[in-house]
């Protein structure tokens, strides 16, 4: 299932006719709790979970991504965030989709597991598409599947902030809970918060829209059960989406 | 107050102190009853008017904007969506600021008329001061701006769909009946409507996602009225955000 | 005509059959009496005098053009000289040909209102066409049409001085008058001159290359009655070119 | 060690005074027996060992690498063989190195483990170096750190073949037994060769030079002994050079 | 004189002190009775001749040039004319004078023998120049140094048709019969002419305005005479403009 | 046999057939005793004495190529070494192979003078036939077809350092008191050596790895003799493998 695990005849054998799942992570500061690979480790779980479900093979996920903005991942200012600039990072991916479609690949999930990208990998892809006419790919971030029912459920005790400022918070931390308990400090796991409201961005940022830990919501409020919760809800969903849109 | 009808000695006198606006548009469907220009219009005229208030002055517009995305603006599908590649936008902006920075501007609010724009400003931005470390820019889309009261009233009658679904649809019309009329065909404002939810995107996007006619709401029920009641309840606040983050 | 103003229906319903004019401007300094824009109202106008009797469209013209060089605007020195770098024109014009392609158009006029875009357009043009084998694409520069006896008549009084001197003077004043009086400081009309002829171009330009005031030749020559003059000749000119060229 | 599991607390607090080390790998076919990750996992491991023993810390993994050379890898026309363009090699590598300098850290060791990316490698250290004049950086591949007696040894019963040959062979399925035994498919081993010499490059490459296998030599006299001979040999070799070059 | 004949330390001796020359040429069909190289001999010799009395130094030719046009060179659709993207021309010369800066280089002259290379040299040297104040940079065609009493000599007996159309024609061909008899089919020379005026440009070119053997004027007007006397009139124009312009 | 001594006629009338040579050298220094352009000089004269023998045309030499590594050729740090950025090599050879397939060339021989310009051309030729499928690229250094007993005798005197140390040494110097004495400062001819190993790049290089006078190796050991022995045995083996390949 993990392309990087196959020999090159495994992965020859199964390239057509597989739905191809590619994550797209990023290193970035995930508060005082959790590790920089948060982004990395989220998209590629998940797409293992829904390959196997599909009968698809997982691409080695892309480390670095775009840059982390003020208001939905601290911004670039924290130590660690370690990004790509725009134009790298659509490059990357347009010559990963390009190479793999060379060796037979028709139909792909690019997984995003970090909000910034979205845009860059909407480019690479419209390039990619328009010399692959055969070619169709799902751009996928799963939070967007979360039915609000699930989103009262998971937020009963705090309340759901919205998924910009949901960063190094309930969500991520109970993921990283359920995924990877041992890289959770849980010892140093805090509340924040985005300290004004800045609909609108500025650059570059004023101190006071950052916050201190990194942290922008409640993420005392996390727990392994809701990741775990999280995961069955939104599983079954992915797995709808890519069969009904990619055909399998 | 508009840099293009300036000589270059009013300019001159003022660039160093002004806010200076770049709105940032795009060609792009807006349906049977409106212009292939409604988000250069907007951008450039909510500038003009709130550079009015700021002492502030506006570059000329940029008329080309990033590809549209089928789910808020109809897709590139449509005949007269011509868009550039995010590369060549990031650079354009890039260039620009660059040179008015040359001429002494330091504070800038780059004015983004077309939602799909947003990233690819934001890396022309981050590219800018990177080097110019005493600059100081504000990107702004002017719909966060509005408050849920002033939605409630905009949308008694229809119910608010949410920005991105906001294509073609009520506040546009609203907005273009107010500062162009003359440009609005009333007799083929129709309801419209995104075939099918899709909370990911697919390229090519398929057939079935893609509104017939490139309204994704209601603009039936938009009026001038409505359209002055937004710009009169939005522009203090953008006078107010533009005055306290560029300390005019 | 002008295609901004069309809906996506009516864009599409001309778009394959129409000659598509795209007038490509700058932003440059033009004496102390003329507005920034002089070359972005320039060539849309021209371009809308001409697509209406071809039954052509323009496309919104591009405001940033490449860099002014001293001995034909200046030079980058002046305030108000907002410039683009070669390659973010190259691309510019060659997404917008591209897109425009792919709905239909086939032939183009690529109308250029500022000599140092030239050869910027030509190499987008270049790129284009290479991949677009059945379009054909016009680059004019109408200056290039006014017959030597038109310029016998204009510069009965004042004499002629070479296209690149007629910068911010008789012709451009002149037309400006015609076309847009109301931009036109008239009681700030000078006559300049270039200090020194240098023919080659040294970088960074010498002071004493540049003319004080912006002003290349003698402005104080112009007028209204010049500009309807030379456009009534040049017109006509235009026109028969693009049918002969273009096929109409 | 791992920046990647690090909080950015702690990356913050080592950043500066540590050797980071970049593995720079490749998703290339390794034979029947070995996984498309072979020069992900080296170089990585590698990485680790080492900053284990200088006090460093080791950035993700760069999954892609260059395109594979025929008579080095036996070439891109293997499936699953999935590499990267130059330039855009050039510019992930750059866009890191440049992020964590601006994070504080000076010193640098991209460690390379795919033959084929060095001069891209050299590239990218060379544009960071010549804007960020205070770091140092080290561009490793521990195989030229090979003694010979140690090559007369791994290589007493096959003979060795020069570096190039060396792949999915003796040493790298040897490293593999020894770091991820459970990725070789011991049954599957083979020997291979390179059909005919080459000292020259033909593109498209001839059918005839390309290994059936994917293996350049005699994978069958690997072992995991020799595996950790090899790592035994070098690992004081690369921890001395870092210390004298890097000063640690 | 040649720095390409130097070895590394006399060059070193000198450059900071020299005058700079860097011959840029092209790869351009110039008739029936001339090489392709004639825009690459002729800035080589007048570089090596006028850098002898200026005391400079003379680069490398780059032999490879910009695009040619039908009315100035013939155009693409000669076989031999081998030209590089605008972009690249860009990169070559801002990477050269770059590297020469880097050495002590302070003073240039950038020689340009094909006129289409014109705008691509300034762009370079712009972006070149602005990151190196202290460099002082001239952009010199010598063609426009010949005064117009020299043009009526040289153009007694035919008549000059404007430096465009002299392609392969009176002065090229002269100057090569002065400078490289030995390349000059004698046998072949021949009159040409441009078919049918064409005061725009069309892309692809209509194949009526390309001339058939590809010489735009009279060549059998050419004589090494002529040659002679063309040099020997424009070497001492060169000196001084050079002498005056970067203070030798 | 040079393109750039042919008229487009002739070239025209053997593009299709022949052998087309693209020698890519550079200027490096090449110690106190040999010119700048030796790696422009060898390739040149290499690919004609081929050329002449397999029907070939060679085409102008790219003068300038990739940056100089302090182990292969003293690197940057010497004056006179004038490189080009990576990307900027791809894109002029990439150029120029385009342009030639355009006028109908189909097999080509890169020939590489410049050890460190070998993956940029791979790079470059990658490119090229990925998308020009029928056409067919050697790429070839010929150092590498010299025999085990040629180098025996060639190095009988003073040993075979390997061919990186070979820089301003033994064969090249050897070479050019072949090729071109006159270029030969034979009073200057030194030993040289690289000062400590260094099995490893650092960037920027110590300075005790820069040899003081850019010979890596025994120049006094090389003789015209042992220039022409090299050439007439090398001679046969490109001829050889041209014809083989490339199929004359």
């Amino acid at each position: 299932m993990r392309a990087s695990e196959m020999t090159w005849q495994e992965y020859r054998d199964c390239i057509a006719t597989s739905i191809i799942f590619l994550p797209v992570g990023a290193m970035e500061q995930h508060g005082p709790h959790l590790p920089l690979s948060v982004d990395m480790i989220l998209p590629a779980r998940m797409s293992e979970l829904a390959a196997e479900q599909v009968g698809g093979i997982v691409l080695p996920t892309i480390p670095y991504g775009y840059k982390s903005q003020p208001t939905s991942g601290g911004g670039q200012r924290f130590p660690g965030t370690t990004s790509l600039n725009g134009n790298t990072l659509i490059n990357v991916v347009l010559d990963i989709l390009r190479e793999t479609y060379r060796h037979g690949g028709r139909r792909f999930v690019v997984y995003n597991g970090h909000y910034e990208n979205a845009m860059f990998l909407t480019e690479a892809i419209d390039l990619f598409v328009s010399a692959a006419p055969d070619a169709r790919v799902m751009l996928l971030d799963e939070t967007l599947l979360i039915s609000d029912e699930m989103l009262d459920e998971l937020f009963a005790d705090c309340g759901f902030p919205g998924w910009d400022l949901e960063h190094a918070a309930v969500i991520e931390t109970s993921l990283m809970q359920y995924f990877a308990p041992e890289l959770v400090r849980e010892d140093r796991i805090v509340d924040g918060q985005i300290k004004r409201e800045m609909p609108y961005a500025i650059f570059p940022p004023p101190d006071d829209v950052i916050p201190e830990s990194g942290v922008l919501y409640k993420a005392t409020f996390a727990s392994r059960e809701k990741g775990e919760k999280y995961v069955k809800h939104v599983l079954p969903k992915i797995v709808e989406v890519v069969r009904r849109e990619l055909g399998v």
